[in-house]
């Protein structure tokens, strides 16, 4: 069994609504001028795990209890689709701010055509996706997820604010990460339920889907950020030690910031190179011990997120939504 | 008399609706973090002649032939709110794009805080300027502003694709600065005359505003580029001759490059230095005639602006709409 097989059994029950998500993107994204068709293609290339637009469908069918993705109405797929394009958009701006040059094994299109397109480009997504959202009937996907944006902005600034501080705590970090990265999986849970059935929206189970969306992407991030620091570079796809060199503080090293004798030694280590910041760190600090520790904090935010699941009617969505909470802790990439 | 005089007699009529504009910007800004405050603070003086929004005050005005400012509504004032963020968070990614360090003699936000929190600040802005416009109870602003700024970035993209293109031709030039700066003066008359009355909406009137926007726009931007070039950094207030270092061909340009003897000349200038390309064009190329002839392109463009006016009913707002054409004209910074 490879290591996505169990992620696949998942979305296998979503697979229909994402065929047709991907299908669809394609003409949405096409743009006026055909010089800018290489670029909207090279982007469609980013595609992972699609793991926002899966939480978007399960919600939907997971609100109604229901079997199959049958009967799951236009409005969730466009926003589905307005949550993946604006998740593509904070990718394409993401890899200027890291001045990264491959993304999942592709150029970055800032590597591809220069940071100025990679710039205007993200931004076109983005008005892309906000101009699919304000072709809703209902407007709140749209309000929603335009605060949503606002507040990932949000979180990233503050992180970039507060690099190489030591004074930074773990409350902080858990108010960041919540931001700038669960905010998005929590859209992308509550607007699925939502337009399941607007009428019949309740908004018991919607905050049910709403805290499962913010647990699980807490944990996402806090798993991103100790592969960061202990995974393997060949298969995560992309450079590591990058919040060390950055002085992004992370969950592992606020553990390790704890011991004041390891805060000094980590100060002098933060700002230097990724290979040599990432080798010192395993050589000379009890690196297992900081990531053991951060790994717990993900457990317990899954656990949180898969209790949160007990407000929803039981069925295959359900459970699909209980097995990939699972999965985020075991990933590897 | 001083230069901005002229304008200022003409903002004059709306300066009740910009005060009020400007008093509760700084309010909507107001971020969730306190440590974000001075970059928002900082923005805040990157406000110029706020065009955009006086469009907006003067076409909600004429559409009702109004003599004051009194009885426009709220929907006019977010509108006009949206633009003006609209703009200012494409002026935070165009620093970024051109690498500029000053703008309105003051820091631009990538060389005081970098350009990872400008790229971030830009996003920030743009999503709250869509959160403003989905808070509307019509959403036509949300609609129609979502595609303006995918098309500003597909013009300021198309742009960047072709620089140093020496088969760019005018029409393609006209289209590109429609899009990217042209666009965003048209939505803010059209939808300042819409929201001045929804229901008493008049699809010739608001045609006619749109077209005013337009051509007054194209014409703007047209005085843009002969100022990057002929213009008085000291007046202008930014670095001159960005275009010619960064092969954008622009009107004045597309004229010298008529002439086989002079287009291989200037193809050997572009891509120089801003000082340099600038002292050879002075000095080698008949500059005054390039010059002369965009700005007459940019004479009639207004010339078609004004005309199109008198499909509004008469009035001070009219007549102001009228007179701020005309500056766009003798502009010198």
């Amino acid at each position: 069994m490879t290591q996505t097989q169990p992620l696949h059994d998942v979305t296998g029950l979503v697979q229909p609504l994402l065929d047709r998500l991907n299908r669809e993107l394609a003409g949405d994204l096409r743009p006026g001028h055909v010089e800018m068709n290489p670029l909207i293609e090279h982007v469609a290339g980013f595609r992972g795990k699609q793991l926002r637009p899966v939480l978007t469908f399960l919600s939907a069918m997971s609100m109604r209890g229901a079997s199959h993705s049958g009967g799951i109405g236009d409005d969730v797929v466009t926003v589905a689709k307005v949550v993946e394009l604006l998740h593509t958009a904070t990718l394409v701006h993401d890899d200027v701010l890291d001045s990264a040059s491959v993304r999942r094994r592709i150029q970055t299109i800032n590597h591809l055509s220069g940071v100025e397109t990679a710039v205007l480009l993200g931004d076109y997504i983005y008005a892309k996706a906000f101009h699919m959202a304000v072709q809703l009937p209902d407007p709140t996907a749209a309000r929603w997820l335009a605060e949503t944006v606002r507040v990932i902005c949000q979180g990233e600034i503050t992180q970039i604010l507060h690099r190489f501080d030591y004074q930074w705590s773990e409350a902080r970090y858990f108010t960041v990460i919540a931001e700038k990265t669960a905010s998005l999986y929590a859209a992308a849970c509550r607007l699925g339920g939502y337009y399941s059935d607007v009428r019949g929206a309740n908004e018991g189970r919607l905050r049910a889907l709403e805290e499962y969306g913010l647990e699980l992407g807490i944990a996402f991030q806090i798993v991103d950020d100790c592969l960061d620091l202990d995974g393997d570079e060949e298969v995560v796809g992309k450079s590591l030690g990058t919040d060390l060199s950055k002085g992004k503080i992370t969950l592992p090293m606020l553990y390790l910031l704890r011991d004041e004798g390891q805060a000094q030694k980590l100060r002098d280590l933060l700002g230097t190179s990724e290979a040599e910041g990432l080798r010192r760190l395993k050589a000379e600090f009890p690196l297992e011990h900081a990531i053991a520790y951060a790994m717990e904090e993900a457990q317990r935010r899954i656990a949180k997120a898969q209790a949160s699941l007990t407000q929803l009617p039981e069925g295959p969505a359900r459970t699909a939504l209980d097995r990939l909470a699972g999965f985020v802790l075991t990933r590897r990439t």
